[in-house]
């Protein structure tokens, strides 16, 4: 375990957590995140929050629950407009990001730049194209000219790259390579096994996973997923029950150059309190 | 580390490994497999042989150079039949699979039952529909008919289900779960961190991971893939070179039950000898 | 014009309009129904009634409208299941049909066959795959086989193939040419100007267009329907308002050999009464 | 027949046809261009090209023999690019467009403006997105910035839509309402029967259809088309052959504002000579 003791002074670690799926995530992040932090001595933390609304978009409430529970930075992606609320929020807070990509004039922003002890810590939250139903601005080019901007203020860079294919995640990592700190995929649910930190310092991972029941179809209840499948019809999903895993990754990155210097997939069970078998 | 040791009599250790990617691939998977059987103590090796001809499909001669490596079985998917000098090889080589899912009259066949010092084992290869360029028949209904009908033969049934989407991978393993011993996920190429034992006892994993080049964009070469992302051009793409990592999974299973009692992922380097930097 | 004057005995006319849209479309067709069938002697006058609630799906009363304006059978489409309570009603009514390629067990059927004063006519409704997103069974096998079933009672067969592309669109026709006595498309709500006889007598035409409103995008209001290709984000999309053009076609077959003699597409406009500008 | 007579000199008629498929579409429209120019006095025709390649892309040459035929401006689509030696020849040719959608930098260009007798004619291609394989910039916002600049040099403004959809195709025509003479669909090869003439003054037809033979599947042989439904593994498919026709539309322009006057489609059969059965 790299990560059990506390980072150094020129080195801000970064806690960031996948997409949060409905009550059983939000319980068990709110339980949790607040632990991992202190465990693990945590500087920076950031949640997707995009299916924390019964895995449909999350609310000002929702998005403010998060950052009680620790979150600097709240990140999003497809599902960012589901709860039609969080629209105007968007306004009022900065921390709370929706993929980048957008055109010009669209509510919200895609980055943010904050404070920390350690130095200026940028969030930059990214939509990928391939398969997906809205078919964003080019995220490659947005994000080339986005990123030199957020560089003008500081080299110390987390990306949240949602998106649905590995080529594409994976591309993406390569295009930032040591131009940002760190490139994380969301969107898929589940977590990858490829963290590594690239030639020129950028810390990847293609999917963060999710923070959300595990018995279930990537968050939501299995019998109605399943029976889509076969029936063919619509159905229903509701967020599943039961125990939570929480899925995420520490990435520690130099305060100065702004390159990863560590790398560490996180995955922690959760159950309800008072849910046991005991 | 749960399988250093041998498996007793009534386990069949199998090991599995994903896509691999051309010549590097080839060349790292005939290297480490027979050591990789030895030091797991391996029964049966299965290897996805998709990529395996440039990238796309394989060749009689290229499906036998991974079994003279160990491989008992070659599976395959949406690649298949990019070489058109396999397809009349499927008649002549059982052990060659293509996805189960084909309408009948497909040359070739998605399962196989071969004896084993321990008893029979089945191999399974179907493909998703999710987001495939190919549409083939309903991956759950087949299934459902053609496990119960290898469950004729043996309860040891390994399961490739070659899938782009993480919903339609994780749906088929709550299928099938009880009813086969492993379901496994390939085609996206990127290892995932979600092996578990379901709760009837089968064995799950989103996706294996491919044997490939590293420094590449799912085993091709990163410029090209990325330039395609913002030239919006076609453009030739070539597999990657350098470093290899082969990637796959182990599987523990109860001969007599066909119930799986232990997965864990494999992830081993592996370098073209003479290419150091020594 | 081909189709003035009444068939003779041994020739069954039959009209068939595309996806009705919403409120005005389901207005339009009442009052112009009766008047078309009227007008060209209709025998056997068939409405895709997929839209008629406000763009999504059916209700039995809607159905019933369109019934009682004239449809001898209402087909559907991807859209079929939108308005829950349809579903229960399937089972009362074998007039109403949904896509004949879901599988075993659902709700409803996708072909009738029933008595006219001219001999039996079977109405069959399939929906395509490409592009589509919930995937149904193999349209293509699926119709083979069911086509001869059908055939069994008559030879005078209807298609109706709601799917997205041409190419999907074309081939069935070609598929079925010389078993059944039209393939006509919907779906896209778009008529095509490709009508004709195809050599072994089947009548082809690759959309019917739709019954809706023509200052609107396929139906739905302009304003939302570019906006949504501008901001990417999602926009409520309500049925459009105004003018009505009815589309649909005319088809003659033979009915002792169930071969089509003739095929003419119909576009007519509509407006509400008191909508006018005097 | 709205077109029969000549134009008047301040009326200049625009004759478009759809994607030319191969050999046999190259052979009817070099037939058939002239004599369709002369028999409706158009002062200014469009062809698209990208299929005329054996249904893949073109070559210099075959845009050069679309020019002699009589093309003022030869349009594409996603086909393009599929014959790389056309890549350097777009810096030669300006009459020669791609999609304007592509980022800065790309070979070509997306549109042109020519003098004429009646004065500037422009052309422009553009590319729409949903369910194409690739996913070029936002049609709508480029199109906004890039017809502002082309009406600095004329009003008469012709659109080549290549796009899958009707909604897309019918947005972008609502869209450009009043601010292009035109807006014709390609890509789907089957002409639409939409035709008119938008309230502020913009020409449409969702799709103008294909030059190329009628006994095919969008003009590729029907066989290997229906059999890959059927088979669902892939096939050689190579452009039909027998009596082909040329679709398209005239679209008869004010010259002074640039407002479309009269929209008609038209489809013209035409046999190889010899080729007939007497
Ligand atoms: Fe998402
Ligand atoms: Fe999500
Ligand atoms: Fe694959
Ligand atoms: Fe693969
Ligand atoms: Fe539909
Ligand atoms: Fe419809
Ligand atoms: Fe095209
Ligand atoms: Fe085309």
């Amino acid at each position: 375990m790299l990560m059990t003791g506390a980072p150094d002074d020129n080195t801000i670690r970064i806690l960031f957590l996948g997409d949060v799926m409905g009550d059983p995530g939000r319980r068990a992040v709110g339980d949790l995140l607040p632990k991992l932090k202190e465990e693990f001595s945590v500087d920076f933390a950031i949640v997707n929050g995009e299916n924390i609304a019964g895995g449909r978009g999350l609310t000002p409430k929702l998005a403010i629950g998060l950052m009680r529970a620790g979150a600097a930075v709240v990140t999003t992606g497809d599902h960012v407009w589901d709860q039609k609320e969080i629209i105007p929020w968007f306004e009022e807070e900065p921390r709370l990001l929706r993929p980048i990509n957008y055109p010009e004039g669209t509510p919200g922003s895609g980055s943010v730049v904050l404070d920390t002890k350690k130095g200026k810590v940028a969030v930059m939250n990214v939509q990928g194209r391939t398969f997906m139903k809205m078919l964003l601005e080019n995220p490659f080019t947005v994000m080339q000219d986005a990123v030199e901007k957020v560089r003008e203020e500081t080299n110390v860079i987390f990306v949240d790259m949602h998106s649905e294919t590995t080529s594409e995640k994976v591309c993406m990592g390569w295009f930032l390579d040591g131009k940002v700190s760190a490139v994380v995929g969301t969107h898929t649910h589940v977590q990858t096994a490829d963290e590594r930190i690239l030639p020129e310092g950028t810390a990847f991972l293609c999917d963060a996973g999710m923070c959300g029941p595990i018995n279930s179809c990537i968050g939501m209840e299995i019998d109605s997923a399943v029976s889509r499948f076969i029936t063919l019809m619509p159905s229903r999903n509701h967020v599943a029950r039961g125990p939570v895993k929480v899925c995420g990754v520490l990435v520690d990155v130099d305060a100065a150059t702004g390159k990863a210097t560590a790398i560490e997939r996180v995955q922690r069970m959760w159950e309800e309190p008072g849910s046991g078998t005991n």
